[in-house]
C-alpha cells in the first residue's frame, strides 16, 4: 500500500470500458458481432490529438499499467517505472493508453464473459485470437479516442509483435514502433515450450474442455504448472543462480518431495498466485495467438518484404540474457528493417535479468527509451504549432 | 529389426539379475535390506581382471547399452554406437558392465519392486536415493564380479556424476574417469526444470499420492508432460528449429489447440511413449537425486578440495549447444581438478544436438572417445604382462 502516492505517479487511475458494437470478422473466420475493452488512460490527449501512445501488453499483461486503483493497492500497475510525470512514457507530453486485449480474463470481452447469443460464458467457445486481431481492435479504440495517429506504440516480448504489425497493417497511423525484447516469429523451441503449457491445462481434470466455470471447477494445478514453465523462461539461468542458487529453506536435504530449494517455493508460489487471478482459456488463447504469429509467412518468408509498408521509424531494444526471444531475434528485425530501407535504431542492453528485465529499472534500457521518446514529445510539439 | 545382426555389435545379449543380501545403508538414513540389480556385460574380463568399464546411466537410462534382445527388436541399446567389437568401448578389448540404477524400473530393485518387509509393491514408499548411493552399490556389483578396480567408469549426464562420485570416493577403484556433458551440482534452473516435472506427475489426478499401481491407474499424462519438458531440454534451440521449424502438419492454421506444428506432435509422441514405458516414481527419485548431487557441499563448495582425493584420470567432454550441462560445466569441473593437481583432458565439441549429443555419432566426439579408450586398452595389456 503506499501511504501516499509518489510524485512522479500517475495516482489513482479508473479503468473505463469502452463498448464496440461493429461486427469484428477474426483471423479464425469467425465474427464477433459485439465487444468491449477495458482501457486505462493517463495524461491528457492535446487539442492536436498528436500526442497518444499506445501500450501493447505481453501474454499475461493487462490494462492497469500504471499507478493505483486505491490508497490500499500494494503494487502500481506493471509498467509503472516507465510511465508518469517525468518517467520515460512522460505523462506531461504524453497521452498514453493502455488496454486489455480481446480475448483476457481482466474486464474486456474473452473466454470468461458471457456470450450474447446463447446467454452462456464462452469458455473455451471463445474465438482463437491473433495478433492481426488484436491490432484491428486497437485500431478501432484509436478511431473511438479520435486518434488518427500515435506518436507512437509501444510494447515488450508478445506487445512487441503487436507494435509490429501495426507499422505492417497501418503504416500512415503511428510515428515510431518500440519493440522490445520481441521475436518476428516463434522458434519451435518457443512453440515447444507453449505446448507443454497447454498440455498442462488441458489435461487437468479440472479443465473439463474448457467449460469449467459452466461447472464450478478451476484447473488450478495445470494453469499453475503452465506458469511455472513460462517463469523459467521468463529468468535467466545466471538470474535465477544469483537469486535463489541451491539454498535449501530449512539448510538440509529432507528427502521427500517438499519444495525444500528456494527455487522450488518460488515457482510454486508464482504457479500458485498466478492461478488464482488468471483465466486458463485465456493464457490458452494468447499462446496460440504467440505461435501463430509470423508476419512474413505470406511474404515466402522475406520479413524485410513484410515490413516494406511500414513508415514508422523503430526503435528496438533486446537484452543479453533473455534466451526466450534472444537478442538474436531482435536483430533478425533490425536487418530486415535495414533491408527495407527503414529508420531504426537498435541497442542490445547487458542485463542478467534475462527476458523479464523489459519490465526492470534497468539504467541504460531507462535512459535509452527516455531519450528516444523525448525526441518524439519534441515533434509532437513542433507538429502542433 | 535387424535382418542380420551388424559386425560391428555386440550382438544378441541377455540381461542378468544379480541378488545382493548385505543390507545398503542409504544417505536418507533408510537401509533396504536385500535388492537385485539388473546388469548386462559385452566382451569378457581378463584373466587379471583389469579390463572392466563401468557404464553408468543417465536420468531415464538402463542396463540394455548394447546389442539385441532379440532378432525382432527394431533398436539396439542406447549406446550401441560406442559399444562393440571396434567400437570407442571396443568390446576385443575391454569387459563393459552396464547396470539399472538402484530405484530403476527395468529390474533393478525399485518403485515397482515388492517390498519385502511388506509383500506389497513399495511405489512411492521407495526411498529417495542419491549419486552417492548409486556408486556404493555399483563398488557392491563390482565385488561380485571380482573387479578391484575398473579400467574405467564412463557416463554421460546424470552418469557422468556418478563417474566423478566414483572417483572421489573409491580412488583406488578406477584408473580413468570418462565425464561426458555432466556438471558439479545443479543450478537453480536445472532444479527448476526438475521441480515442474515433478509437479507435472505428482499433480495427476491417477498418481494417487505415488500408489498409482497398488490402485490400478497410472499417471501417464503427468510423466508424459514431465518428459515433454525434459526432451525440450535436451535439445537445443538450433536442433529444435533445424528438425521442425514451424512447419505445419496441414500447412495451414487450424485455430484449434490440436498438435498443428511438427514440434507439438514430435513432443506429444514423446510423452505418450515414455508414459507407457517409464515408472513415475521412478522419474521422481532420479531428478531428485540430480537435485541432491553437490559433492563440493560438504567442503565449503571448494570442488578441488572434493576431488583432492581422487587418483584416477580424467576426460571431459562438452557440447557446444548443450543448454542443460553446458561447457561451461564442464570447464568448472575441469578447473577444479587442474586446481588439485590432477590429470585431466578437456574436450568441447562442435554439435548442433544440445544435451542430446552425449548420445550420438559425432566423429569428433567418437574419435575422442576411441583415442582416449585406445591407450586405456594398452595400459591394461601392459599391467597384465
Amino acid at each position: 500500500m503506499p501511504e501516499t502516492i509518489p510524485p512522479d505517479s500517475v495516482g489513482l487511475v479508473e479503468p473505463e470500458t469502452v463498448h464496440f458494437d461493429r461486427p469484428l470478422r477474426l483471423s479464425c473466420g469467425q465474427t464477433l458481432n459485439e465487444y468491449d475493452l477495458v482501457i486505462e488512460t493517463y495524461g491528457e490527449l492535446n487539442t492536436e490529438k498528436n500526442n497518444g501512445v499506445l501500450i501493447c501488453h505481453a501474454l499475461s499483461g493487462h490494462h492497469h499499467a500504471a499507478g493505483y486503483h486505491t490508497m490500499e493497492d500494494r503494487k502500481p500497475g506493471w509498467w509503472d517505472n516507465f510511465i508518469g510525470p517525468g518517467k520515460p512514457l512522460d505523462t506531461n507530453h504524453f497521452f498514453v493508453v493502455s488496454l486489455n486485449n480481446l480475448g483476457g480474463c481482466h474486464g474486456s470481452t474473452g473466454p470468461i464473459s458471457i456470450n450474447p447469443q446463447t446467454g452462456k460464458l464462452y469458455g473455451s467457445d471463445f474465438p482463437i485470437l491473433t495478433v492481426e486481431d488484436w491490432v484491428e481492435s486497437q485500431a478501432r479504440l484509436a478511431d473511438h479516442l479520435g486518434i488518427r495517429q500515435w506518436a507512437a506504440v509501444v510494447g515488450g516480448s508478445l506487445g512487441g509483435m503487436q507494435t509490429l504489425y501495426w507499422s505492417m497493417a497501418y503504416p500512415e497511423r503511428l510515428r515510431h514502433a518500440v519493440v522490445i525484447a520481441s521475436a518476428p516469429k516463434l522458434s519451435a523451441q518457443n512453440i515447444a515450450f507453449n505446448e507443454v503449457a497447454r498440455q498442462a491445462i488441458r489435461s487437468d481434470e479440472n479443465f473439463r474442455d474448457g467449460q469449467y466455470l459452466e461447472e464450478g471447477t478451476l484447473p488450478k494445478s495445470g494453469l499453475g504448472l503452465a506458469r511455472m514453465v513460462g517463469h523459467i523462461t521468463y529468468l535467466s539461468d545466471d538470474a535465477m543462480g544469483q537469486k535463489f542458487g541451491r539454498e535449501l529453506k530449512s539448510g538440509e536435504y529432507s528427502f521427500d518431495y517438499g519444495a525444500q530449494f528456494q527455487v522450488e517455493s518460488y515457482l510454486r508460489y508464482q504457479g500458485e498466485h498466478f492461478s488464482g487471478s488468471f483465466d486458463a482459456n485465456t493464457y490458452l488463447l494468447m499462446t496460440r495467438a504467440l505461435d501463430y504469429f509470423d508476419p512474413a509467412r505470406k511474404f515466402n518468408d522475406d520479413l524485410a518484404q513484410a515490413l516494406s509498408p511500414a513508415k514508422a521509424h523503430f526503435l528496438l531494444v533486446s537484452f543479453t540474457t533473455d534466451w526466450r526471444f534472444s537478442p538474436e531475434r531482435s536483430r533478425e528485425i533490425t536487418d530486415a528493417l535495414l533491408k527495407a530501407g527503414k529508420q531504426v535504431s537498435y541497442m542490445e542492453v547487458d542485463a542478467p535479468q534475462g527476458h523479464d528485465a523489459f519490465l526492470m529499472n534497468i539504467p541504460r534500457y531507462v535512459n535509452a527509451i527516455s531519450g528516444y521518446m523525448k525526441r518524439v514529445a519534441v515533434e509532437c510539439k513542433e507538429a502542433a504549432v
